[in-house]
């Protein structure tokens, strides 16, 4: 991986749509209006929803979407020989100029079937922009998604660290981890790269190499450290080991057992981060070592006048750790007179899933914050988000693909999707009409088809209505103001919180609905008889 | 994603990395020597090996190594303010030129413990590089190895073809599938920017939207084609008309009911590409049309001296489809006297999982090439290897992570890897042994322990021996001339060759042995006793 090594993404797509773009040329079409969808069939994870995320990284591939001379130069490498010279000169003149972007603004709550970006243009075009775009929005939908899930699952209060980055797809599978778990609710990530790219903010403590690095009580250097309010150094080192002598007798731990590498570690890092420090206990025994180590150097920082920051476990049963681990911070806090011990954070992490996440809360735990890493990232449920994207309209003709399975059908023509809201101000039904429709409004019945069900028309009432989709891109550029990553978290928390719970259940949610208008039913139900 | 958005891949990690480093040179120990290894704890999804892959990535990442103003100034801004600004100046300073990098060859069969990398140099740098290494080489080993795989299931003749782009953890997740895959024993990609970067072959054929953009015949345009040996252009529509009508009577379909959008495609398509038409025939109906459509353009073109280059299916039941369109094609070629036809290449897709795989393979089928996407580049059975990277020397003194979870233990020291071959030539153990030991020989006894079994040494005498690491890296240059990665993927496929298939085996394989010398088992339970 050498930085930069990417000319620009135009190429970072499958060779068909370049077969196919040449198909389109030979035959006159390349500047047929098309309209592109796409959209998920079903939502992941066996959930009801899923956030949509990546817009912003598509509409920077289009500002830059253009094909260099060395891109052409091997495209006539692994296209026919046959392939006319005129149609790779044509490809040089080839950018979005000319294509049109709306999306649900990113971080929002979607479902399946409804389109995520609609993408309008010359067909030649439009065609050229599918798999990148598909690789820019289903990772970053999927992790948002997935995301969200857990913080669903931890609640409000409990801090998330997301710490996949060793794990993901390689760098940008990690970046895009990074950036996109934290649109979908989580707090900090370890990945300073993406702290510095996009802002989010980082955190970390140490590994267990630090621990295992130190041997000895020699090592600790420097020893001496300032009291908070003080100007004398002391040495820090016979403080600590006072505390632990004291520690031991109170928990009633054999003195002699406890590690002096980690003790050395511990030391020698509270010297480092005095107003930082945060234990790794697990590196040995916790409650043989790992814990008294901690609560010595932790109550020698006291003396001096610091806090510490907290407890890191990243092993074992966790719900357990955590309240024993508690149990010996009252402890001391009681013994010690130290109040704010009894409250040291206590974080957690190894190999955390929806699953044991879910067992964790249950358990009523004692834990303050929570890594997450490899079931965050690679989102093990179900690893890709599957979106597709589909030719709905060509020149001014719906289309559909209508093939054996079912569920591989499309819906035709250009759409305008409403977002539909019942009097206790919660999403219901979203709707699909076509363009040329009358528009729905609020307080206005209107007739509806839902999707996947074969029953009559039905007539609902939204007490208000959104228009899901903005026009993002147009005429080569950006035309909507951005929102920051920040914004764009808040959007996704706002938009999930006018879903009932029932759709967001992580489990056997209530399908959420999806329509779509009599008028779009009929065409549907013509296309597909005249299709067959 | 912008391209060249990186800097480098110096702040590519985890944030406490540098908190660490903060702490190691506090202590002024930031030069100490360590030794750290790269190694995964079980192999992948319950399979008896894995293929390393990721070296070259991390010899160009180590190259370029270097924290630049940016990445310093941001690091300021994230570290505790305490933190002294000499620190930062020494940052500035770090680069790999004192690290020396040992690997197995890239490609190469490798067995949980055994170490992927063994990375030696100053305490603080090594520590750095750990988050970095590990992404590269995580997704890497495990998309190869989860490529070997399916290309064992698929036997050695089947055409393997990567589709995973649009599924992948965006843009890097893609290419280094795309890479990886290749090394596994795919044989070619639909990512031409993979095509681009690192000369995989790239293939393609069309799209569902490009069958569906075509509604009538009165699109075709151009309508011509010269025959292969003539140069006065004939009107091929007409004559794929004909053929038509000639298809539908033999395979008794109606005429009446082939959709004329998907001829209209088909003939565009074979006239855009004369040489090369491959027909998605699933758009509609497959047998009702799609294949009637088909076969009338491949006997238009046959009529004209062209052979098609293959049939492609994207849905349903792929191992029946494939027999009935064989059966067709059979038909057609008897009928029609064009031998040929018979051995029309298949070509399928669909979601294809290593398990649908496998019942594909069962039923004898008649497919020729198969296109795999999400299962390939995702790794559902198992979405991340799990490497590790731990410390096994500081300071001349062997480490050892001894925690209450046996599995997290580490081997301490550093190491040699001798790979043991028997009688047969093929590999039966990998035998780790302290440097200073003197070397294992073929056709010498030596005295082992199996990892993971409680039992006596027990001796072993290999026919041939095999040292499986070389120094990749030192003084902050690459020092072995880098196989191609042709010959990164003829060496996976030999090394995997000197693998008994009884390791190999996709569910329950034989475990291979993984072994220590009598010495190094003696260190490690003295190590254990003194920790404990």
């Amino acid at each position: 991986m050498e930085p930069g090594r990417r000319g620009s993404l135009a190429l970072l797509t499958d060779l068909y749509q370049f077969s196919m773009a040449y198909g389109y040329w030979r035959a006159g079409r390349q500047r047929e209006p098309a309209e592109f969808e796409l959209f998920f069939r079903r939502c992941p994870c066996q959930g009801g929803f899923a956030l949509s995320a990546g817009l912003g990284e598509c509409l920077a591939f289009l500002r830059g979407f253009r094909l260099r001379e060395p891109e052409i130069e091997y495209l006539q490498s692994v296209l026919p020989s046959t392939t006319e010279k005129a149609f790779f000169d044509y490809l040089r003149t080839v950018d979005a100029s000319e294509v049109t972007v709306s999306s649900a603004p990113e971080g929002s709550v979607v479902f399946a079937t409804v389109p995520l970006l609609q993408v309008k243009g010359p067909l030649l075009v439009v065609q050229l922009l599918e798999t990148t775009l598909l690789c820019l929005v289903n990772y970053a939908s999927l992790v948002a998604t997935n995301a969200a899930r857990f913080r669903m699952l931890a609640g409000p209060d409990k801090k998330l660290l997301e710490l996949g980055l060793r794990r993901a797809q390689g760098p940008d599978g990690g970046l895009s981890a990074s950036k996109y778990s934290y649109i979908g609710g989580f707090d900090w990530t370890s990945n300073v790269l993406a702290g510095k790219l996009y802002g989010v903010p980082v955190r970390g403590t140490m590994a267990h190499s630090y621990v295992m690095s130190f041997t000895s009580l020699m090592e600790v250097q420097p020893r001496t450290l300032k009291p908070l309010d003080g100007d004398e150094p002391v040495d820090f080192l016979p403080l600590a080991e006072l505390w632990l002598q004291r520690v031991c007798q109170t928990l009633r731990v054999p003195h002699d057992r406890v590690n002096h590498g980690e003790l050395a570690a511990f030391v020698s890092y509270a010297i480092a981060f005095p107003h930082n420090f945060q234990g790794l206990v697990d590196t040995y025994s916790i409650m043989g070592t790992g814990i008294p180590n901690f609560c010595a150097v932790a109550l020698a920082l006291n003396q001096l006048g610091y806090r510490v920051a907290g407890i890191r476990v990243d092993s074992g049963d966790l719900g357990k750790q955590a309240r024993e681990i508690r149990q010996v911070l009252r402890t001391c806090s009681a013994n010690f007179q130290v109040p704010w011990f009894a409250t040291i954070p206590i974080a957690v992490s190894n190999d955390i899933s929806e699953r044991s996440l879910e067992e964790l809360m249950q358990e009523g735990n004692e834990i303050d914050m929570i890594g997450i890493g490899t079931n965050l990232v690679t989102c093990p449920l179900q690893p890709s988000l599957g979106c597709v994207y589909k030719l709905v309209k060509v020149n001014g003709c719906p289309k559909l693909k209508l093939t054996e399975d079912e569920e591989k059908m499309t819906i035709p023509g250009s759409k305008v999707v409403y977002r539909l809201y019942d009097a206790t101000g919660l999403a219901f039904m979203d709707l699909m009409a076509l363009e040329e429709e009358p528009p729905a409004r609020a307080g206005q019945e209107v007739a509806v088809r839902l999707l996947g069900r074969s029953e009559e028309a039905r007539r609902v009432t939204p007490m208000a209505v959104e228009i899901l989709h903005r026009t993002y891109f147009k005429d080569g550029q950006v035309c909507q103001a951005l929102p920051s990553l920040l914004e764009v978290k808040s959007h996704a928390q706002a938009s999930l919180s006018l879903l009932s719970p029932a759709h967001k259940r992580l489990q056997d949610p209530e399908p959420y609905q999806v329509a779509v208008t009599e008028k779009l039913h009929f065409l549907l139900s013509d296309l597909r008889r005249s299709s067959r």
